[in-house]
C-alpha cells in the first residue's frame, strides 16, 4: 500500500497526530542508557514510540538531529524506522532538493537506505529538483509551502505576480502531482493562510508543524483543514518527546500525545 | 584564517577552479579498489585530489552522493575533507535549511562533525534558517540564489515586487552579512543574471556551478564576475572527475582540471 493510502486508513483509526522525533542528544533524560550517544538516542526513540504509537498516525524524524551524531546517527535513523510498528509511516524531515541527478541520490538515500515512507523537500530549485523524489509512487513527498518559523516572512510572503509566493508554490506543485504522491508542509502558525492553501489543494495530504498548546490555535487549524478531502498530519515534537526529563519521560510523552491526539479528534469531529 | 580569506589568498596562487567530488559509486572506474563501496569512493577521491589539487582552489562535496552510501558514506565525507592538502577548503554542498534550532544541528554536523569549511544553504525558509550557519564566523555560507538547473525557472524568476525573486534573495541576503561570511550560489548558465547579481553584491564570494565546455560561456561568466571585488569559485564536477573511466582516470582528471583552471585564468586576465 502506498503511503498516502496508509495514512488515510490509519487516520480513520487513530486520528491525525504526528510525533516528531527531534531527539536532541543534549536533552535526552539521564535514565536512558547506552554505549554511545547514538545508542542512547535509539533507546530513547524506542521508548517514546512504545509509549505513543497507539495514538500516533505517523512519526517525523528530522535528519539534522541524527546527522549531528555523525555516521552512527544515520544508522539510528534507519533502525528507528525499521523498528516502528507495522503500518506506521515514517516521514524523513530532510528538506532536501538539488539538481535532478543529485536529488535522485537523496531519494535513494531516504527511501532505500534509511527506509523512510515519506520525505520533506524544498521547492526553491523547482520541478527537476522535486521530480526524482516522486518516481517511487509508493512514497509521499511533502513540499515546503508556508513554514512555521519567523523567517518564513522573508521570501514566502513576497508578492509573486498578485499572490504570495507560498500560494504560487501550492498552485505549481499541484501541477506536478501526476502520481498523486505529493503533499505540502504548511505551518500551524498561520490558520488563515492554511485555509487559503487548503482551498487550492483540497485533495493533497498536508503536514502541519508548529501547533501550539492552545486549543484556540488547534481549533482554527483543524477548521481550515476540514475544508478539504485530503488527509493531514499535525506534528508536535519537543512538546511531546521532552514533556518530562525524569525517569517517567516516556509515560509523560504518552500522556501528552494522547491529550493532543484527543484534542485533534475532538475539533475534527465538531 | 577564515574561509573567505583562505579562498581569496589561494585564488591568487592557483586561480578559481572548484572541483566537485560528486563521486557517484556507479561511475567509479573498476581500477579503484576497496573493501566496500564507501572505501572505493574514498580511494577515488584521494586519487582525484592528488591529481588536481595543484590547480584547484577548493573542493565541493555534494552530500547526496555520500548519503546514498549509508552511514559509512558520512565517514567518507569526513575523511576526504580531513585528508585534503593543508589550506585547501572544502565546501559541503548540502543545500540545508530548517527552523533555527534545527539549522543549528545541521551546522554542527557540517562544520564540527564533517569538518567542512563552507556549506551551501537554501533561502526559502528565511533568516532564522540561515542564521545558525553564520555563527562560526570562520565558516563561509553560500546561499542558493540563481541555480543552474532547468527548474530554476519555476520560482526563482517570479516577479517579486518588480524584480525577480533571485534578485530579492541577493538583496536580502546581503543584509544578513554582518560577519562577512556569506556568499551566493549563481549558476553559470545565466551570465546576464550573474552580472546583475554581481552588481548587487560586488564584495561577496560567489560559487558558480554549471560551467560548460565552451570557452564562450566561460568568457561571459568571468566577464560578469570581474565587475566585483569578491572572490569566486567556478565549479566543474562530472566533466573533471569522470573525464575517463580507464585506469588513467586520475591523469585525465588532472589534465581536465588544469585545462579549465588555465582557461579561467586566461579569461580573468583579459
Amino acid at each position: 500500500m502506498n503511503t498516502v493510502e496508509t495514512l488515510r486508513k490509519r487516520a480513520d483509526d487513530v486520528g491525525h497526530l504526528c510525533v516528531g522525533l527531534d531527539s536532541d542528544i543534549s536533552r535526552i533524560p539521564e535514565v536512558v542508557e547506552g554505549d554511545s550517544p547514538s545508542e542512547r538516542v535509539l533507546e530513547f526513540n524506542r521508548r517514546i514510540v512504545a509509549a505513543t504509537s497507539s495514538v500516533t498516525l505517523c512519526y517525523k524524524l528530522n535528519s539534522a538531529f541524527y546527522e549531528s551524531l555523525g555516521a552512527s546517527g544515520m544508522d539510528v535513523l534507519r533502525r528507528t524506522i525499521k523498528e516502528l510498528p507495522e503500518g506506521v509511516p515514517a516521514i524523513l524531515d530532510a528538506k532536501r532538493g538539488d539538481i535532478g541527478n543529485t536529488s535522485r541520490m537523496y531519494a535513494e538515500a531516504a527511501f532505500n537506505g534509511i527506509g523512510a515512507h515519506a520525505i520533506t523537500v524544498n521547492p526553491y530549485m523547482g520541478s527537476d529538483s522535486v521530480g526524482p523524489f516522486l518516481d517511487d509512487g509508493d512514497k509521499l513527498v511533502f513540499v515546503l509551502c508556508r513554514t512555521s518559523n519567523p523567517g518564513s516572512h522573508d521570501f514566502q510572503e513576497l508578492d509573486a505576480g498578485g499572490k504570495p509566493l507560498y500560494m504560487k508554490v501550492a498552485e505549481t506543485v499541484k501541477g506536478w502531482n501526476d502520481r498523486g504522491n505529493l503533499g505540502l508542509v504548511v505551518g500551524a502558525t498561520y490558520p488563515k493562510e492554511l485555509a487559503a492553501i487548503r482551498r487550492v489543494v483540497p485533495e493533497m495530504p498536508l503536514l502541519i508543524p508548529g501547533v501550539g498548546a492552545q486549543g484556540g490555535d488547534l481549533e482554527n487549524v483543524i477548521g481550515a483543514l476540514k475544508e478539504g478531502t485530503g488527509t493531514f498530519a499535525i506534528n508536535s515534537s519537543r512538546g511531546i518527546i521532552f514533556a518530562s526529563d525524569g525517569d517517567d519521560f516516556d509515560v509523560a510523552a504518552g500522556e501528552k500525545a494522547a491529550e493532543l491526539a484527543g484534542d485533534i479528534i475532538w475539533y475534527a469531529g465538531k
